[in-house]
């Protein structure tokens, strides 16, 4: 056992449940919480795997609730590790994770929130989105000639779009809660120092070379007009039913045990319960009981 | 390690390549193969899965093929708990799951196949389908009744149309290997006596009561028909590049031993290399490596 912990009331301090005032700067890309070593952390991402597993298992035979997970983060911050080791160990037939790319023509012919909307988790799943809607307020706001690809009437794509795509957003939080789809995101925070280090290990590293794409280079460039993007998006959109969590990125023993432990935590928030059985389901079972004992 | 082996080559007495003359009669849903105790069957599992996983990486990494696994069964006969046994450990951004229910209105206003092509996996991924296209030649045709709510015009739902089905089906599976789907699919062989006494456990035990569907009692009495489809399905698509496998299912932990290892198997016949390095590819590492060491 490991002989630090690291629960709920730990969480607090990556958690944005209310924007006002959201600095980035005020969260360490190295934090690693003073009490943890990595021996630790993976110990405790294994017991968190465990719960989550369980957990994952009462939200799909409830069949009420969903849970929507947003992962975001500059390239390299680990992202796809974060999924590949938080979730593997639950039943994949319970998530499902979409992974958005640069958008179709056929997607680019409908709103921006379209495609996402479609893949949306059905009752008693984990959806995971591998980028997201956010993607609207971040890569088209750094980069405004996306915006004319979304062939948008003549007026509707002023200079407050993307003020417009916050609300628009906080609003569908709002609503995919109030209709049992909880929300919660995670801005894996990556340094600029620990990003470059990555890339010079994917260009030399046969075995990582197929990951890397010489356009992360080149986004790269923007780096704080990202930041301010992530900025903006987070104070405007971060709720008590869609917090947001800053999570380290510089460590990813301590990225992938905070992401586990943050969705433990959206689960337990859930009232998983099952229903009782009723008077009728009792006697439909009943019923199936006296007709397979009876069987020749 | 355990002391028992079971590898591709005991694959060999569940897999039909070629269905000519196939009889479920044949095969023992009782079968341990007989050198296995659980304890070993076990650590092979964990075995089978840490290979698994290593693979669908490299599946994931080329991003050439894909595999598309066909989970078919009576009720109760464990398809649930294999997927979540074999494909846990797997990376889920790699595995996507259907369950396919009873179709829509809206499924049902289109061909039988349309819901199925649609769930597709996309090249590099694992699509696992539980329950499947099979159904149109099983359920469907003991109970006819269910055709006649897919609406087919006049003439067209003659007596040959479940042959029709069976060679469409072949058809389909053939065109998906030349288009880089391999098709590897499984029928969970389970007896009646061990369906029974598992209902039983549902009714019984309150943790599984809400696994337990009422109409379950009602399908066991068509066991013969279901039987006889299910034999005239593997006869009519068992091919070298989409076989069945008649996989015993009495014991739940040989059951999963025997997916796990036909899931490596498959993707092991697969040429899952990287392409190599081309000359333009290396320039352009290059070329981003000098762009990151000169910033200042």
């Amino acid at each position: 056992m490991p002989k630090a912990l690291f629960d709920s009331r730990d969480l607090a301090r990556y958690r944005v449940e209310d924007g006002r005032g959201f600095r980035l700067a005020d969260h360490d890309p190295g934090d690693t919480h003073e009490i943890l070593t990595k021996e630790d952390a993976v110990d405790l991402l294994q017991a968190g795997i465990r719960d989550l597993a369980a957990l994952q298992e009462r939200l799909a035979a409830q069949d009420r609730w969903s849970l929507l997970v947003v992962l975001q983060a500059m390239d390299a911050a680990g992202k796809d590790g974060t999924i590949e080791h938080v979730m593997s160990g639950v039943n994949p037939a319970g998530v499902h994770v979409t992974s958005f790319k640069a958008p179709s023509q056929e997607e680019l012919d409908h709103d921006w929130m379209w495609r996402h909307w479609k893949a949306l988790p059905e009752r008693g799943r984990i959806g995971i989105f591998n980028r997201s809607h956010y993607e609207e307020v971040l890569v088209v706001r750094v980069h405004q000639e996306l915006l004319a690809a979304q062939k948008l009437p003549a007026g509707l794509a002023g200079k407050q779009v993307f003020q417009e795509r916050l609300r628009d957003i906080a609003a569908f939080e709002d609503y995919l809660a109030r209709n049992g789809t909880r929300t919660v995101k995670f801005f894996l925070n990556l340094s600029r120092a620990e990003q470059k280090k990555r890339f010079l290990a994917r260009i030399d590293e046969p075995d990582k070379n197929w990951k890397f794409d010489c356009g992360d280079v080149r986004e790269r460039r923007h780096w704080d007009a990202y930041h301010e993007a992530y900025e903006d998006a987070i104070r405007r959109t971060a709720a008590p039913h869609a917090p947001w969590y800053v999570v380290p990125a510089d460590k990813k023993w301590f990225t992938r045990l905070v992401v586990a432990r943050a969705l433990v935590d959206a689960l337990e928030r859930l009232d998983l319960d099952l229903p009782p059985l009723t008077p009728e389901r009792l006697a439909e079972l009943a019923a199936a009981r006296v007709e397979l004992e009876s069987e020749r």
